[in-house]
């Protein structure tokens, strides 16, 4: 029969999967490899300038391209540990990834000779056992008898349980043979199907709760809803039902956020009052995809007693008390919605607050952060995929409400700063290939700092983000969890609008950047018609106060109570 | 009795090693502890741009300052990752680093709540499990009663193995108090001591090897020389013997290599002729501290039968096919000088190669591998610290002859890119303090893109380095292995001279950028005194050609035989 390379193969199953985009840094142990990369007429190659900056890219690029993964290609040891970081953030925050390094041959695995990258002492298998801890399936490819079952079987795995995948490739199987076959029957993507009996029993018995709640439901989402992908099944049931519907920090944009019956941001205790109330007085909650995380509920300040709340989860159901494991929602939703549908008319009448949030009149020209985040909402348009850095942007950004088809990426459970600079690269290339429009993105100077070189990275691909730098010289989020005024929240002031042409733009061509200091200043520029049509990469520095931050911000400082000690403490922790 | 915060215990037992500078990254578990480092009278905290390039420079740091440590702090998760590769690297290589991670407190390790910077499954001990992978030892403090011995057991393992070690710091032990009299003891550092029969029997063997060489004795040195910090003894057994001397790669520089009985650098079939020659027909060769990587021996192709081989090592000895566990170089080599010493007058008469490389005469103006290597030989002064990043540069210094109290800093094992913009920085802040003076960098393009900010925080710190950049658009090491015209070995270029000023210096004032085309050009420039005087840091960005690349990476890439399938297979493999 016919037979591919082990290269080709694994290029072809990507290609199945939709993967168009290969994230990653050469490296002589993948350089074989990349010789098929290059050759292939699906799978583009970008070359990024390091390893994390290139796993963070592949995870933006899996969390905008629904459906598909991401990919990044390392180098044995160097580079391989280098994406770590980035790995263990897919991981966390439940992205599918899949992760190639290219590693010695089969016969060297085996000789164990003193090569470079290794670590002198003969251990080959060190960062294989490394990585089993932020992969959920690992495969090192020992021979071509079981190359293509090991390809298929990690990378289902990866879609599957949207989770990292890792996978050794050595260098001499790149280039051996396998039969193709494998290859005509597309991977078996479903999910575990939910096991009828107990399905339907959980069915009675959350329909006996809601009864008794005489249709008072709401409805929860958060970001499990996105990453294990119920989206239109959950827009289905709130259509069929009216219930009021609001999201965790993580779960914000799954519903539209001009739906009308969505009313916004549920953080615990610092949530907006009659939110808080909504959510927390309802007969009945039912949780869809939740993730109590201490940053996605307040510090654990939910106040949602366990006897009226439903948990859906990926693999499993909560009702009150009981869990049923392997009773997923993918599968239980559309049951549950054809159960409620006729509940439409009792909910409807429960009111929703409208969820916006106004500009404010202040009498002084700061670009404060009480002021900013609603004016950037009005800025906001039908499909941009808007991006928020850990720091005080990710914590400004969810009082704005987002236009309905707006996406919306953060990174709030694992929170690590310099991800949104690699990820903007990733999720601005898939936007571009499922019909997003603008890619915007809000970073800290710190959080800059951390990745900045894949600005380049961003203008080679010709991707044309624009950048909102919040210049607040330094760590303004850790100065208020700890060490107001000390020094080590403090960062060099860069030259921020010289990065792009130091980078190799062309200012006014391939890049544009600017500095506002004021309201009005910013408030022009958004309103400049070339500005917003974001047609080349554009970079705004905005100078902000020192000691500023957004409300949300300052009330979780103060629910860690004294600074240093408490932060994060989580006394509240049935997660 | 009295005592001390557990933070306090740690800093005065790092300051005890004359650790004067903590590189890392605050994140909201470690900033606890950084309150006391801020506010410890004698170390420093260097705030780096992201935790890959803090252990980079902790790394570098340790390099240069002999018998002290590299301390990088990082935080949970997130930062600790980053480091990683940083830290592997300090293993492979053999430097000294304490890795501290400031982790949840101790009830939070407990109950496990799911904090921000968690993999959200609860395991709270995965970031642990994969630094085992890559430190000699680990620590993670439970309580007041068990931390003394516990930090002091890892910063003993940090330097007898020189090796990195691992510690984690949970928020709220930060400030528990325990005694403060442990204190009082230094650490001890001794090495085991040699089983004195043994070590006996060893002498006879050599010492009969000797005779019947009549004197024909070469040395080789290499990197374990350095890293157990055996310069001294080998030095004397050098000046009490006068036996010729070559150095492995990875130990240039540990002889003076302006010694007259120096003859350069052996690197198996890539060797100058007449080392080759000369080595590998001593009657009898003695090796100390040799580490056979790939790399750092040709390709594996010494030729240098085991028969008239004597290895020492930090911590066994190799007498022609025996082996003798724990029997250390350290306390060997004085005896074995004292024993050999009468041999000075037969030594003498063994001719020794002058170790030099003059400046070809080429015909035109390309700044070419071949002239350049030799051409900053010229440039180089006594006490310069001289870095080379993996690359050509790394292969093209190694046939420079740099002066006789230079420090030579490469990473031929590992080989993890942009290690060495982190590395300077690390080494310039050490540098100043034992009184050395210039650091002088060769790093390509490629390699400065991975870790690029890190010029930031030189200037931050006033370090001086004069950093030559190889503009060759690309990964030019690579295209010699595998892909000569790949698109992948492809980089942006991007407008070097603009970094500096970027990143926050003043051009003129604090800072200086160069590009030179030109032989002249370079020429001239190095012969300007105010440059050679690096009273700023000064960036030169040398237009270099995509193809040239130094004699010792060609030969090695011919050794590698046909590109792409047999790079490093490693056939002689005895290490
Ligand atoms: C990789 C990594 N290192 C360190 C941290 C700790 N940390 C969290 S937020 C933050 C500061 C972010 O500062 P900046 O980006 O300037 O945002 P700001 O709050 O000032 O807007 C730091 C250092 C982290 N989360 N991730
Ligand atoms: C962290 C890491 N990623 C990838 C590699 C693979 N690699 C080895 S050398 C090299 C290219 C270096 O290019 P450059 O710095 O421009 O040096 P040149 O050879 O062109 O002078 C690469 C990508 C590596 N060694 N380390
Ligand atoms: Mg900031
Ligand atoms: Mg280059």
């Amino acid at each position: 029969g016919d037979t591919v390379f082990i290269a080709d193969y694994l290029l072809e199953r990507l290609a199945q999967l939709g993967v168009t985009q290969m994230f990653g840094v050469p490296g002589d142990f993948n350089l074989a490899f990349l010789d098929y990369v290059e050759d292939h007429p699906k799978i583009n190659w970008v070359g990024n300038c390091n390893e994390l900056n290139a796993a963070y890219a592949a995870d933006g690029y899996a969390r905008v391209k629904e459906g598909s993964i991401g990919v990044v290609t390392t180098t044995f040891g160097v580079g391989e540990l280098s994406a770590m970081n980035g790995i263990a953030g897919a991981f966390s925050e439940q992205v599918p990834v899949l992760h190639i390094a290219g590693v010695p041959s089969t016969s060297q695995q085996k000789n164990k000779p003193m090569l470079h990258h290794t670590l002198g002492d003969g251990r080959f298998d060190a960062y294989f056992k490394a990585s089993q801890q932020f992969t959920i399936s690992q495969a090192t490819l020992t021979d071509a008898a079981s190359a293509g079952a090991e390809i298929d079987r990690i990378l289902t795995d990866c879609v599957v349980t949207a989770r990292p995948v890792y996978l050794m490739l050595p260098t001499d199987l790149v280039h051996t043979k396998i039969p193709a076959k494998r290859l005509r029957t597309p991977l078996n993507l479903d999910l575990p199907a939910n096991d009828p009996d107990t399905e339907e029993f959980v069915l009675d018995e959350i329909m006996k709760l809601v009864d008794q709640a005489n249709g008072d439901v709401v409805i929860l989402v958060d970001a499990c809803a996105i990453r294990h992908n119920v989206k239109s099944e959950l827009a289905d049931l709130l259509k069929k039902t009216g219930f009021p519907v609001y999201a965790a920090p993580m779960g914000k944009s799954v519903i539209p956020e001009t739906y009308d019956r969505y009313g916004g941001i549920y953080i615990g205790s610092i949530s907006r009052p009659e939110i808080k109330e909504n959510v927390e007085n309802a007969k009945l909650l039912l949780s869809v995809g939740g993730l109590k995380s201490d940053f996605n509920t307040g510090n654990f300040t939910y106040h949602t007693p366990t006897n009226r709340t439903i948990e859906l989860h990926s693999d499993n159901t909560r009702v009150q008390f009981a869990s049923y494991h392997g009773i997923g929602m993918k599968q239980l939703l559309p049951k549950l919605t054809a159960r409620m549908q006729p509940l439409h008319l009792d909910a409807s009448a429960i009111s929703v607050p409208k969820f916006i949030s106004p500009v404010p009149k202040e009498d002084n020209e700061i670009i404060s952060h009480a002021w900013l985040w609603p004016r950037v909402g009005e800025f906001f348009r039908s499909k941009d995929v808007i991006i928020a850095e850990t720091g005080t942007s990710s914590f400004g950004i969810l009082e704005t409400p987002l236009p309905g088809d707006a996406v919306f990426l953060s990174q709030i459970l694992w929170g690590s700063i310099g991800w949104t600079i690699g990820s903007t690269l990733g999720a601005a290339l898939a936007a571009r290939e499922v019909g997003l429009k603008r890619t915007i993105l809000f970073v800290g100077d710190g959080s800059t700092q951390v990745t900045v070189q894949e600005l380049s990275v961003m203008m080679k691909m010709g991707v044309k983000p624009i950048i909102f730098l919040l210049n607040n010289r330094g760590y303004t989020v850790e100065r208020f969890l700890h060490g107001q005024t000390a020094k080590y929240n403090d960062i060099t002031n860069w030259r921020w609008t010289s990065l792009l042409t130091a980078f190799g733009g062309i200012e006014g061509e391939t890049c544009q950047s600017y500095t506002v200091r004021t309201k009005t200043e910013l408030d022009a520029l958004l309103n400049t018609e070339s500005f917003a049509r974001a047609d080349k990469i554009q970079f705004v520095e905005m100078i902000m106060e020192m000691h500023d931050a957004p409300k949300g911000l300052k009330a979780q400082a103060k629910l860690s109570g004294i600074p240093n000690k408490n932060i994060s403490v989580g006394l509240n922790t049935d997660a």
